[in-house]
């Protein structure tokens, strides 16, 4: 079974197709990474882009990118409505599948020192690969954005880079960082009263006392109360723990589980944990799954 | 999301090494086909493959083991515990992911015709690909083993084959089919009482009323009831429905459901389905597996 990363570049352009187009080819060019998913936004001007290779061939392929990126994309024009600090704005890595955190750690450094040696871009580690805890969240290193770490860089020592010169160029900075993936997962409930979602939402969030790896709000979608959720670790807080809490605090209010939904893309291993902890498949691997054992798989 | 079938022959050979490497080796050839496990067994002198592969790679790579397996296992010469019929006994062809039975269907005939037209072998078709009901079961096709059928297709046309001559030589004949993959699991109950077991899997099982494609007994293992179950067919009856009808049955009886247990592979659709079950997951798609979006996957 291929380790696999997921890596979920930003890129601050939204509106000029042929840059987008640019900068993916410069990734399409490494035939051992799959280009998922490109979603621009015309008012943020700002690219996502979705990437699943083994770890060995994802920092190459994000090299070239956030090179390509750079001659591309001149942060002295760019506006937009979402904060950014540079051409290629923020790079996690994501342990996907055979893959540790550490890993990912270490491809951040590995990418880091060639963006700031080879490139001149100025680079700081965030969430798992942060160095300092006043760099773990991705708000902090991006404040005052492009425009007021351009001022502070030369003069704070408290935003010397990671990596690269302490100055810069038009294009900017780049955080670099690692991360567990995201799943965004809503819950709608049996009742169309939006302050039983507020409350089931309050009792299963961590901000409020509830479950460490979940964020969670109560919202009325289509008529129906839905608790709407980002699990951010699913292999410390996983998916059916999150529901099943729901649940039990729905039912004190006489209201289920209607259904849920799936926002976006989720790793295999999230739902077939699911599926063994119902099932209570005591001897589960994932090698038991005969497409995880194809030789291209 | 690549299509994939996969196959299971059975080889007339698990005692020289050489043989089933020889046969091994002609499928190793097809650099598009994924050959994941060999079990060989010595009483029974036989050997059973699993390879998966899209639906066009395998017919060809079939074709060559058959041919292989034809070159090097006399059934003249053949003796051991398990009834046959040929040097290559039976080939099930299984859709795994995004191919129908139809389509599989096509393949037995298309590679029946060809080893009937090419190497001169009778073929019998089988289970979903059977042109005739007295030849769906597989143990109706193989009555007499080799000997009796070579002493009889010669007078009687009953055994006509579907494809090739009418006559046995020392390959013996091939029975190729179509089938939904097959599902071993195992339920432990919160009891030693086998008699339970045995009450449960009597209310589960298609024989005696119950569920339409379990096979269900009831064991003692390790100490403790067991129902062990062949799931025939999990597109039709999905794994959390035999589960949660053995659970609600065992409750009849004060018990629980202890753990369960997988034996062997499983294809990732069949555990996929479960966790959408549980989770009550209406919008899902397997292209929202991240791993299935890839490239190469």
């Amino acid at each position: 079974m291929q380790s696999l990363v997921e890596c979920v570049p930003n890129f601050s352009e939204g509106r000029r197709p042929e840059v987008i187009e640019a900068i993916a080819a410069a990734l399409r060019a490494h035939k051992d990474v799959s280009l998922l998913d490109i979603e621009s936004d015309y008012d943020h001007n700002r690219s996502v882009f979705t990437l699943v290779a083994s770890p060995e061939a994802m920092a190459p392929a994000m090299f070239d990118a956030i090179r390509a990126a750079a001659a591309l994309i001149d942060l002295e024009q760019h506006r937009g409505e979402h904060p950014r600090i540079g051409a290629t704005d923020v790079v996690p890595f994501v342990p996907l599948r055979g893959v540790e955190m550490a890993q990912c750690v270490a491809l951040t450094h590995q990418l880091g020192r060639r963006v700031g040696d080879e490139l001149g871009i100025p680079v700081y580690l965030y969430e798992e690969a942060a160095t300092r805890p006043d760099r773990v969240n991705l708000a902090d290193i991006r404040r005052g954005e492009y425009e007021g770490l351009k001022a502070e860089i030369v003069a704070n020592p408290d935003r010397l880079p990671d990596y690269g010169p302490a100055r810069v160029g038009p294009a900017g900075a780049t955080v670099i960082g690692a991360r567990a993936p995201l799943i965004a997962y809503n819950v709608y409930l049996t009742t169309s009263d939006v302050e039983i979602a507020r409350r089931v939402a309050k009792a299963v969030r961590n901000s409020s006392g509830g479950l460490r790896y979940v964020k969670a709000l109560g919202l009325s979608v289509k008529g129906k109360a839905q608790v709407s959720m980002n699990l951010t670790d699913f292999r410390k807080t996983p998916i059916h723990q999150a529901v099943e809490m729901i649940r039990r605090e729905a039912s004190r209010y006489g209201v289920g589980i209607e259904s849920s939904e799936l926002i976006g893309m989720i790793p295999q291993q999230a739902l077939l944990d699911a599926a063994v902890w119902y099932l209570q498949l005591n001897n589960f691997d994932l090698e038991m799954v005969l497409e995880n054992r194809l030789d291209n798989g």
